[in-house]
């Protein structure tokens, strides 16, 4: 698959996501930019704000876990594998409040390889990966992190 | 303040939540219980489902988010405390997928203590307590559990 190729992938499944997931299309995400490594949802601040003035805790934590969860399932269909992806386990530092749109960006976690997860995936059925996220802040600062390992399990294997 | 008080106290914070988070709103959430030591936010699947047809991550953190800002802000509310409630880093495992209707509970971490947390309050304008939060599954065990780390930051110390 050529990079070209990446950002149309990327779309479909955020369209996929906001058709199927109530809550992501409330939160109105959008899809900022994916290029194999790293992928950037955006979100606006209205509907994502909370009674303080700034972006609600659950929605930071959603537009990471979305973003993570995207980076998964899109590195799985770019190989044609098709598998359910799901997140089993994260951690969240929300660091300083976001007072405007904001923007969940994920990639591996540091030293996490695809070829690692790929290998396992194919010898048993089924892979964990660790991926890394975080809303930039209006500083060079993150607003938030999250670091969360996502689990993809064979959905036709016999 | 007697206990048949705190219904209507924790029913007044879940309608101004509602009215002020339009995530929260949207979500549905409602009082389950209120007794000072333990809060249950319902929550009903459809609003809240996943491409799945199972329970959204995104919305079993929130839920889980929202009964322990609860459970602190109610504590604080009770004894004429003014303060902004924030969390600060939280730590989620999701175990088994929810496929009905789901709740949120929340109470303080065990080994923790109210009386610690109002004491640094009162000399510091600032404390931090641990929560323990989870979502119960359709059998004995949890299908997610959460601990956080709220800080309490009094709004109009001089």
């Amino acid at each position: 698959m050529s990079d070209t190729e990446l950002t149309p992938l990327a779309q479909d499944l955020i369209d996929f996501t906001r058709s199927h997931i109530p809550q992501a299309d409330t939160m109105a995400i959008a899809l900022g930019s994916y290029d194999g490594e790293r992928i950037v949802l955006n979100a606006p601040l209205q509907p994502n704000i909370n009674d303080k003035g700034c972006a609600f805790g659950g929605s930071l934590v959603s537009v990471m876990t979305l973003a993570g969860w995207s980076l998964v399932e899109l590195a799985l269909r770019r190989r044609g594998l098709d598998c359910d992806v799901f997140v089993a386990e994260s951690t969240v530092r929300y660091l300083a409040p976001v007072w405007s749109d904001f923007r969940g960006e994920a990639r591996l976690a540091p030293g996490v390889e695809w070829d690692t997860f790929f290998a396992t995936l194919a010898s048993r059925g089924r892979a964990r990966i660790e991926v890394a996220a975080d809303v930039p802040g209006e500083e060079a600062e993150p607003a938030a992190t999250m670091t969360a390992r996502f689990v993809a399990k064979r959905r036709s294997s016999t």
